[in-house]
């Protein structure tokens, strides 16, 4: 499978590293970007901590398409994302007009004190992600993509650039599922997949209700190769004398 | 909080990449070496191809003191850890003995054929982790621990190996959650913060049954020093007027 547009996704987040909190960005996102076109190849979990941020941001983005960011564009002490990304970029962090005037509409009076205005720092730049959802907007500089950290808000800001993601062909898939152990098949699944590179067949063991089964999952932009494919692997269970549990597209 | 002992882990696999999977190891694994005093600073997922394991492997196996990963060690063409662990240290892929036992202890005649057997080639030098779910064993060589990907068959594999790490200090947290929103304490908390350094405080941002509140968590490895800053964050919640909603140790 060959797409010539790709992504990184970086985690900014102490919570996560500590196991306080169960990641649920790098499964959206992920699903996301493939229907886009433009796959997740790899995800960084960073602590907040400055210089670690800055030098990610700098080994990887150059990399890949784009980069997408999660956590700290927050109001406290340890929301350090904004600043870090400046220095990356080498970039002053300045306090951006339109930012101030989407926490206005939020904050009136005192509530909008200078913790809140702090949420309108950008880097020099870039430009504004919108938020539905609690108005302090993310922004893009450059290809990284910076967001919040909050699964919904995340989701929002998400919702709100996905028509300006420019992807290439869509990733699809298809899953055969089967009560066969990997070692049954092994060597013929090989053999499926050489023949096949335009196709990529991940083999994926799990065990439900105490019982061992595969899922074998072919992945790729074409679709009628992905459907042979998976006709040759259905094929192979039943040979091997298995039963398939299921198959989705 | 200062630790000296400290952790990563590369997750292996175009499943979680894909978003097919939702990852549930990173969690797993984060919390048990925050107990074992060994903390994980850093995560990468990537995908299932050799020379993105080898550099992932080089690039980070002397900036901690340990290094996990988990999938890619099982019989099927994309399980290729094995394989390029050993080119990460240069030493040869080899049919281990031990393996060979142990895989034979779970297999029989036939059906231990070639595709099983590449579970038993393990890096020259490595030594092994025992897996009591399904046999084929995960290894060790230097600093880095290799374990399976699916999520019981790694808990098993980290039971076996539990009681050889060495790590400093346990990392304990505490947490006070309240119905204000991260804005109306956020200057305060940074004096609490600058105040306690050898606590890390972190302010988590929540979303339940559509109301916002915060999570504070406090977390180093001197007890009464957390315990002091929980009490302060709560004093700074009365004063605000906000309520405490929970507090856990």
């Amino acid at each position: 499978m060959k797409n010539n547009i790709t992504s990184a996704l970086v985690v900014i987040g102490n919570e996560i590293l500590s196991g306080r909190t169960q990641d649920k960005n790098i499964h959206f996102i992920a699903e996301e970007l493939g229907k886009l076109g433009m796959p997740l190849l790899e995800v960084r979990v960073i602590p907040d901590i400055e210089e670690k941020i800055v030098s990610t941001i700098n080994e990887i983005r150059r990399s890949f398409t784009y980069i997408f960011t999660t956590g700290g564009i927050g109001p406290t002490h340890d929301d350090i994302t904004s600043v870090a990304v400046a220095k990356a970029f080498g970039v002053k962090l300045i306090r951006n007009k339109e930012a101030m005037k989407m926490l206005q509409s939020h904050y009136t009076g005192n509530d909008l004190n200078e913790a809140r205005l702090k949420m309108a720092d950008i880097p020099e730049g870039a430009s504004l992600i919108d938020n539905p959802v609690s108005k302090a907007p993310g922004f893009i500089i450059e290809n990284v993509y910076v967001m919040a950290g909050v699964p919904i808000i995340m989701q929002a800001m998400f919702d709100s650039i996905r028509n300006s993601l420019k992807g290439g062909q869509p990733v699809i898939s298809m899953t055969v599922s089967t009560d066969l152990t990997e070692g049954m098949f092994a060597t013929d699944l090989m053999a499926i997949q050489k023949k096949h590179t335009e196709v990529e067949i991940g083999s994926y063991p799990f065990i439900k209700h105490g019982k061992l089964g595969v899922s074998l999952v072919s992945r790729g932009t074409d679709k009628k190769a992905i459907n042979n494919v998976c006709e040759e692997i259905k094929n192979l269970i039943k040979i091997k004398g298995g039963r398939i549990l299921e198959s989705q597209g």
